[in-house]
């Protein structure tokens, strides 16, 4: 896809450092949010270093929103609904990628979802309809991603009732090296959010470290 | 695993009839029942004349579940928890394994998981703690289910409270052919509930019929 300008809001965590590196390394220009300034630009060097190349810019995450054209949400449940509050004027018309799971420590192996059915689906009602959320990302492994070329060895449902956002969010998933699927409406971000604590669980009984899901029943061929 | 007496309720239905056939090729003997008793025998037969063996016996739902050792529970959402009111007291001290998704047709590529958030959850509340109630096979094909040897290219999450119940139904599960993780309390439901939508919308949209999942990150040597 054409380059983008992508936010990633909470963009020093690992899930959200993970997915900036890998859209920089594809092109893509990045503005890594955070609530320190100082923080994001360390991880945008970080970023830049790794690719010999410009790509990432750090900032707060008010100025990562209102300077992108996607934005990216990575920050921790708890801390969902502030950070889109803060920077909800700066969403209008744009396209939000909502990585946000549900997990509520300590009893995170153990589905939660929220009063509303989803964390997701409460960020829209918070945003409105004049941004386009779609969900991705939540079964992705931090630790894969922030390795360039690292196999995902993930699918990722992409959850959304805007066609074309969802489009964007499944080329951008792409662009990371996933292969991602059109999940259904913004509801069936549920089955993500809840999916998320049975790996967990799976990771814990299993004692293995990043348990993943693929979808099966496609053609061989299947260009998806 | 030794063979046991498994009652399917609603075992007349696609779903059901294809765990039937599988767990009476396996040597279980299977209680196939049904609303009709004429109709629960003539899966019955069917079954039997297949398999060339007498290991399944039609009936009606409450003398499957008084006759059974373990109960599975096949039947439309729309009659979960009235079926269920039936037979519960024939279930007292067995395990109950609910196949139900709570699909609301005509949408049933949207997640909508019902109040309570799961229809397991609902079905354990109803049943009270003298039921060991475990979530398994909402995501399987049921033509696939239909046809022995026929592979099952999706696994199986297993939920439950009660770890002695899962370590059943896992079992079962691999005796019809499936590889069966832990997923989680019985609560963790819900993400394998909600999955079925999302696996409805990809079929619909990549005009396929039997997507199913994967787990992965597994040691390939795993014994899971």
């Amino acid at each position: 896809m054409q380059p983008r300008t992508i936010a990633v809001i909470g963009g020093t965590g690992k899930e959200g450092s993970g997915l900036a590196l890998r859209w920089a390394h594809a092109g893509h220009r990045v503005l890594i949010g955070s609530r320190s300034p100082e923080r994001a630009r360390e991880t945008a060097a970080r970023i830049n270093t790794q690719l010999t190349a410009q790509r990432a810019e750090g900032m707060d995450n008010l100025a990562a929103a209102q300077g992108c054209e996607i934005a990216v949400l990575a920050v921790p449940y708890a801390a969902q609904l502030d950070t889109l509050a803060g920077i909800k004027a700066a969403l209008a018309g744009k396209i939000l990628i909502d990585v946000t799971v549900p997990l509520m420590p300590p009893q995170v192996g153990r589905v939660q979802l929220p009063d509303g059915g989803s964390a997701v689906l409460n960020a829209q009602k918070l945003l409105g309809d004049g941004v386009r959320v779609v969900s991705a990302f939540q079964n992705v492994s931090a630790e894969h991603l922030s390795i360039i070329g690292h196999a995902i060895d993930c699918d990722v449902l992409v959850c959304g009732d805007d066609k074309d956002a969802r489009a964007e969010a499944i080329a951008l998933a792409e662009d990371a090296g996933m292969r991602a699927f059109h999940g259904g409406p913004l509801a069936n971000s549920a089955a993500a959010e809840a999916l998320t604590s049975a790996l967990i669980t799976i990771n814990r009984h299993y004692k293995i470290k990043h348990s993943g899901i693929r979808i099966t029943g496609l053609p061989a061929d299947a260009d998806v």
